[in-house]
Formats: C-alpha cells, sequence, structure tokens
C-alpha cells in the first residue's frame, strides 16, 4: 500500500471513476457514492457505480461488465472495496475471484474500526494495493457518510438567501423572493442530495411550507433522475415545546417526518409522523444530541433550512460543516431582517471563520459555498 | 462610419489598443485613458497610449513611433480622435497629416456636444472611419470620463467591506481587521484610479483617515507606478454641520481635501484644504449639488469610502453607479453593525436592484463588483 508513485493514466482512470459515483449523487443513501473502472494492458473493460442500496456496488457493476477480461486488471475504486457481508457479499472477494491484479483506492474507508481490512484482504490475495489518489475529490463526494463513519455524526450543510448586505426579509416579513428561480431550483436540488432537512417550528408556523423535493423544480438536474426514483429527505422539524399540530402542509406530501420535541403532543399525528424526545440543554432542544440520532438513523447529509435563530444556534454550537449562501444583487438596508442570531461578540478573534470554498453565479444570483475553519 | 464589418484582425488590434489604453489607469486624469495601434499591411507600426494630461495623447505617440510608415496605415483607437484644440493640437489633424488612410474608433466621444467631429474632420478629409468595435469595453476603460461629459456627474463606485452576513462592526464598534491584506491592498488601487475619495465627518472624526494612496501599500499594484508619479486623490469630506477641526491625519499627508459644508468653520484650515459651501436638502448638504460641483472640478471617479449612513444615503438617493463589496469568510451576527442605512421598504418593489460585473478572490476574501440596475 502506498500513497505515491501514482501515474496520470493512473488520475484518468480515477477522475473517471469519480465521475462514475458522482451517478448516485441522489440515490445512494445511506451508502456512500462510489464508482469503479478496470482497465487491462491501457484498455477500459469494465465501469460501474453503485446507485442504490441493496443494489451491487460499484465494483460488481464493473466486474459484470468485464466479464473474463477482468482478468489482470487493475480496479480504479473511488473508496476501499468492503471487506464485509453487508447487504450484498464483500466486493473485495469479488474480485479476487475475477483475477483483478491490483487495486487502487481513491480513500481507505472511512470508519476507523474497519479502515483498511478490504485492501488487507486483497494484499493477503495476493492483489498489489495503493491507496490515497485523489483522496480529496473522494472525500467530497461522500462528505456526509464519511463524516458519520467518522464520528457518528451527519455532514451539517446550512442554507441561507440574503441581498447582498445580508438581510432576509423585510422589516414587514416579506421575502418573496430575494433570489431568483434558478436559486430556488438549486435548493431542490441541495434538498434532493439531503438525507434529511431541518427546519424550526417557527418557519413552520409562519410558512408552512411543503419542504419535500419537486421533481418539476429540479431545473437541469431532471435530467438526472426520473420522478419515480427520487428520495425525499426526512424532513425533521425543531419543536421543542410541542407547538406543532395538524394541519401541516408537509403532512400532505410524500415523505416522512420526524419531529424533534422535548414535551408530548396533545394532538394525534398521521403515520407519516414520528415524534423524538430529546434532551434539553438551557431549557432548549440539545441539538447535538439531535445529529447523533439522526448519525443513528444512518442520515448522512443534513440540509438545515430555517431561520435566523434556529441557524444561529447550529453555528454558535459548532454543528456544522458547510454553509451554502445564496446572495440576490439587491439591497434591502438595516431596517430589514438579519440573517443570523449569533450571540454578541466583543473581539474579532471569537466570531465565526470560514474558508470560501466555491463561488458561482446561479443565474442572477450568486451562490457562495463556504465550509468552517476550526480555530 | 459604420458599427459593423469588422474583421477578426481589426478586434486583435483594437484590444491591443484597450491594453494600452489601460497603461494610464492611474495617471491620465482629467483625460480619459486612450491607447492607439497603426497597422500598415498586416504590420503594427506604431503603438501608443496617452499617460498624462498635457502630455501627448495616444494617437500622437503612436504616429512618432510609425514615422513615416504611417503613411496608408490604419490606426485603431479606443476612443474617437479629438478635433479641437486643447492643452495639445487635434489628433485628427496629426492622422490626416501623417497619411493614415482609415480610422476605426471603439467609441465616439461621449460628450453629445462634440460626438462625431472628430470623425467627421477625418472624413472630410477622405479618410475612411468606423467606430463601435469592442466599444463596451472601450466604454469601461473610462466610466467616469464617459460619465461626466454626458451628464456633468462624476461615476461613483461605492466601496463596501463586510462578513458574508453583511455586517461591518461588532457592536462595540470593533472592526479591525474583518477583510484581509489584500483586499485591503485592493483597496489602495482603488483610491489610486479615482480622482476623489468621498467620506463623511463622522468616519473622519471616529477613525481620523489619511484616506491617501500609500505606494507601500499597492500590492502587486505597486510594479505598475512609481511612488513619484503616484497621484493624490482629492479627499473630499461630506461635514454638513462644520463639526471638524485641526489636527487631522489627512492634513498630515501629500494632497489636498475639500470640505462640503452647509456651515462656516470658526476655525483655521491648512492651504491644502479649501471648503465647498453647499446646499441644503431635508436639513442635510444636498449630495447631488456636491456630485455636481465635483463634475465641475473635472472628477471623473469618486469613491465612497464612508459608514452606513453616508453610503445609504447615496444608495437611497440613486446618486451612485457601482458597488464594490469585500466580502471576509466570517460571520458576526445580528447584533453587529449593519451595512447601510436604507429607508424602511415595504415592498420588494422597492429595494435597489443590482447586477453582479464581477466576482473575484482576493486574497481570502471575495470582491463583488455590482452595478446599478435602473428600474
Amino acid at each position: 500500500m502506498s500513497a505515491a508513485g501514482f501515474s496520470q493514466d493512473d488520475a484518468r482512470y480515477m477522475a473517471l471513476a469519480l465521475q462514475l459515483a458522482k451517478q448516485g449523487w441522489l440515490t445512494t443513501r445511506p451508502n456512500p457514492r462510489v464508482g469503479c473502472v478496470l482497465v487491462r494492458a491501457g484498455e477500459i473493460v469494465g465501469q460501474g457505480a453503485h446507485l442504490k442500496a441493496g443494489e451491487p456496488h460499484a465494483e460488481v457493476h464493473a466486474l459484470r461488465a468485464a466479464g473474463s477480461r477482468a482478468q489482470g486488471a487493475t480496479a480504479y475504486v473511488t473508496l476501499e472495496p468492503c471487506s464485509h457481508f453487508g447487504r450484498t457479499p464483500p466486493c473485495a472477494q469479488a474480485l479476487i475471484e475475477a483475477g483483478v491484479t491490483k487495486v487502487i483506492a481513491a480513500m481507505v474507508d472511512p470508519n476507523p474500526k474497519v479502515s483498511g481490512r478490504g485492501l488487507a484482504m486483497l494484499e493477503a490475495a495476493g492483489i498489489d494495493t495503493a491507496h490515497g489518489l485523489m483522496q480529496a475529490e473522494a472525500e467530497a463526494v461522500n462528505p456526509g457518510f464519511n463524516r458519520r463513519m467518522r464520528t457518528g455524526l451527519p455532514y451539517v450543510r446550512i442554507k441561507l438567501a440574503a441581498s447582498i448586505d445580508g438581510r432576509t426579509a423585510l422589516s414587514n416579513g416579506v421575502s418573496k423572493w430575494i433570489t431568483g428561480p434558478e436559486a430556488r431550483q438549486d435548493v431542490q436540488r441541495l434538498r434532493a442530495q439531503s438525507d434529511a432537512v431541518i427546519t424550526g417550528a417557527d418557519s413552520v408556523r409562519s410558512d408552512n411550507p411543503s419542504m419535500n423535493v419537486r421533481h418539476s423544480e429540479l431545473g437541469h438536474w431532471q435530467a438526472r433522475i426520473s420522478a419515480d426514483a427520487l428520495m425525499q429527505p426526512l424532513r425533521v422539524v425543531v419543536d421543542g415545546r410541542a407547538r406543532l399540530a395538524p394541519p401541516l402542509k408537509m403532512l400532505d406530501s410524500e415523505g416522512s417526518v420526524l419531529l424533534a420535541s422535548l414535551a408530548d403532543y396533545a394532538c394525534a399525528w398521521p403515520d407519516s409522523v414520528s415524534v423524538w424526545r430529546g434532551a434539553a440543554v438551557d431549557g432548549k432542544l440539545d441539538l447535538r444530541r439531535l445529529l447523533l440520532e439522526l448519525g443513528k438513523r444512518e442520515i448522512n447529509e443534513v440540509l438545515l433550512e430555517a431561520g435566523a435563530s434556529l441557524c444561529g444556534a447550529f453555528i454558535a454550537q459548532g454543528l456544522w460543516d458547510e454553509l451554502v449562501l445564496y446572495q440576490a444583487p439587491k439591497l434591502m438596508g438595516d431596517p430589514a431582517r438579519g440573517l443570523l442570531a449569533l450571540p454578541e461578540f466583543t473581539a474579532m478573534s471569537e466570531i465565526p471563520e470560514l474558508a470560501f470554498n466555491d463561488v458561482r453565479r446561479i443565474g442572477a444570483d450568486l451562490r457562495l459555498t463556504l465550509t468552517r475553519v476550526e480555530k
């Protein structure tokens, strides 16, 4: 096993495997997105992607495509092949049986308890292995799965939309629409790739949103998936004081709802709704425990779509990984509503710092993607 | 004269002329930045840029370089050649005398009173002329000169710096530093290219800034100009109630200061300071008249570097053209100070709209350049 000494050809094949992995962008949950390319004597003899939990892994698809030509081939996989029997037999075993002679993995299994076992199984069978090629890119394909395997917590992405002066609504609450239709379509795509969407009871009470993914509003992502194949994220509502009650638009659309509360509900909920009783810290729902609970439920990526208070709480408690801010080229002024309720800081050293990861035009708006900088 | 039918070669030479024009980025004021390329039989025989008011125009530099080879050449100029005797003889005349046979101008003179006269003078001498090639690019090279020639008003660029949630300082006033050193260098460059910098008395009283251009802080623009050649912008302070008095750091550095006030000063000011008595609207200094006064003083580009109140006033009154917003990847939260004091809007149709013109990383920060959208 080594992390260096890869050739340009190696990089080219791994880049292809990463492209394949992205085919499962909206559908592999709770599994990771994985791609595999089999190359023999400079010829691609098999390609595969994992598309859906319970269906074959990427390696199996690639081996099936290659048939006997897998014999003597090198396998490029974006994630270390699995070594355990899950819903499918171990891929390491399948690669051994197919006669592959070398396996290059972009990264090892992120679960520290099993990391390296797949490669070790291959090595024990006399197969040459290496890992670390395009690791950063492979990490970025599965931010949620990797985070959950390493920490038990999902990857938390906070979505915000504001004018360039950081305002989300006029002082009278009017906010339709700050961003344009392309940005709103992009949010649909973020929801579609998320295992869960979290919002707050205040948002539900004031806006009564569906919070579901609508295939017709996916924009150019519509071509990537059929309406039938679309998976709805678990909709999680932080409702510490159990103030919500039917009817809610959320209940009218497909998909499940989880109410996270500190109290019992007096009302009855339909079957699509489950209630999770959380613990309190400082009189409020413990958000960290909520995230751990979601991790236990195999939630990889969480999208937080909430107001200034709940978003501010996640940020102030350090319970977040990424911020996606849609900025409209508008000015709303200081009387308008602010973006984030954070504590009153007294020194610049106290404020949360981030790093720009991606900046992109989305229609007339701008999408800033930032990641958290640990201090 | 025509605006169409240009060849790829024409575009190539005009692009070069535009590059030459930018050589005068920091030094031509109050004149426009102009470049000229002379081409004969597919060969560039002369190039020139206007660098400093009172010194030769771009055409003259190019003709001198070409010598007798200007005979029969085509001249590519980023601005219609002048037809009047100013500090130098008319360039149209010089082109005629040199035997140039064709003149292509990116744009006609923006002053509607003289627009077209230079080209007409050339046409009258039997020279073929055309205009409109890369006009948008040529307009962008002289936003201030063009605006002043057309309207009498300078081009107003508002510089702001904030966290991504639109905050400029903590609630206790602490703001050093939100943006990084590269962004602050970029502001030095903005100042260096501006004929005037406007700020408010409140900012002067609280920060006591120099507001000058410091060659040592120009970053990679240092290589573009010597410390000696650097021109200081006129520093304009909006001080309606005449509250300022020496000593001020502004008075210690090179360059002139203009105090715009509604009242007389009790104190004496050094020679570098002049006072302009403005008119009042709603009890405040009429900012439009101030801009017209600056236009009369041949100020092309104004940089507004002020607080939320004064910047908000310029925006609310529509007295601005461009906004340059440096965004630091930081979150300061709602208790922190807001970016712009604007009126309390009640409908989204009332808020100022802009368009993203340029988005760029500057060190760890982002620079958004937006232009005003007329509604």
